[in-house]
């Protein structure tokens, strides 16, 4: 982090506040959409509100936190000694990841025990794919970030797999009108989850010092901005469908 | 406090903002889906996201006091000599724990005498519980603090007495949909509660310094969150089932 230039500085700095902006606007169009969409799917939207709500809170700490490890002086960039941490990702995406999937659950209206049964395996293995990552994301040691991220990679391919295969029958329940969306929120998904593996391994993939801290904080920001923002509004408007296809009206 | 190690800092720094996020969300999530019960049970919710809200803010405050007693230097921690405020939890648990009972007390829809026949009962008795515990957390010396936990216990006792024992015709009055989810909420009270008394000892178990210290944070937190936001979503799951049950839908 100390071999950032002024420009990568502003670049951050800027990405922080614009991820922040982008979650909180994200977190109000759920909520205050909640009516448009019928009972059932209410918890949904308050879900999709939820994990845009963490993910600004965590952006605004990141920011914040950022601000306060660097002094700009005349465009001199000098590190003040306080640590930007770098746990706030992790700590939001213990919280996210796993409303993420209960999100994508509850908008399909599966049975109590089917919703209960997913909800919790998928959580566990999200748990569990993040608690596998940390520890390498933490080590300078590129050796210990591949093994770190080749144990996290089992939990994240066994989430693909129900996404695609356990969710298929459940997928071809629904009402034809949303199968095709239900089908893409399961791809924007698995799309977007793909890109935080790829970001994890940049400093494997030779990216060194400054750049590697600025791609991975980039890259992370896009995934986190795709993953929660842009998936939320997928859920939001198969919620919305699905209220009207069942005979939903708002008045 | 003075023998933290930056590695515990940096869990309690990210504990404290965790406990915070996850106690906010909860927050939210029970306020925002109040109208996913029916009106009879939306003062057991209320109160429920009042616990979790007041929760939040003395994480949040916790957070900072405890920023404000470091100054981090590439690594190095210092005690700025502001103390961090341990009083916060306290006065956290004098306006949640009563609270809480309550929640338990008005999910059950008891006769209106009932109410607040145990309802006061329960609260006083939290109230003294905290009461009695605090002299001994403030002491250092290890014979104080049994001797403030020891009289602690007799409330805390006397709490699950009537949980178990003067609940139990009550319980027995509830829509059979139901019963096996109050059962449960009775428990995790009970399992979930018998944590503080025994991370309140850790100190005498012979857990010393920074490691008592973190110990302490980290297990009052998880207590905190099973108590507070994971035993909320099991009333939130009582009154949504209480309601479908007594023919009241959403549209």
């Amino acid at each position: 982090m100390e071999n950032l230039n002024i420009a990568s500085y502003d670049l951050l700095y800027n990405l922080f506040s614009f991820t922040f902006a982008a979650m909180m606007a994200a977190t109000l169009f759920f909520w205050l959409n909640l009516r448009t969409v019928s009972g059932v799917y209410r918890s949904a939207i308050v879900v999709t509100g939820l994990v845009t709500f963490i993910a600004a809170y965590h952006y605004f700490q990141m920011f914040l936190s950022f601000e306060n490890a660097f002094i700009v002086n005349n465009k001199e960039l000098t590190v003040t000694g306080r640590p930007f941490n770098h746990a706030y990702r992790y700590v939001d995406w213990l919280l996210t990841v796993p409303l993420l999937l209960v999100e994508l659950i509850l908008v399909m209206n599966l049975s109590q025990k089917q919703t209960i049964n997913k909800g919790t395996t998928l959580g566990i293995a999200a748990v569990l794919m993040i608690i596998l990552g940390y520890p390498g994301e933490m080590s300078s040691d590129l050796s210990d970030r591949f093994f770190w991220w080749s144990l996290a990679m089992i939990p994240f391919l066994y989430i693909v797999f129900v996404l695609f295969i356990g969710l298929k029958d459940s997928i071809l329940n629904q009402p034809v009108e949303v199968r095709g969306q239900i089908k893409v929120a399961c791809w924007v998904t698995i799309i977007s989850w793909s890109f935080y593996p790829v970001v994890y391994l940049l400093p494997n993939f030779g990216l060194t010092g400054g750049d590697a801290y600025v791609g991975l904080q980039v890259g992370y920001s896009i995934a986190d901005i795709v993953s929660k923002a842009g998936f939320g509004v997928l859920i939001y408007i198969i919620a919305y469908k699905k209220s009207k296809v069942e005979g939903y009206s708002i008045s």
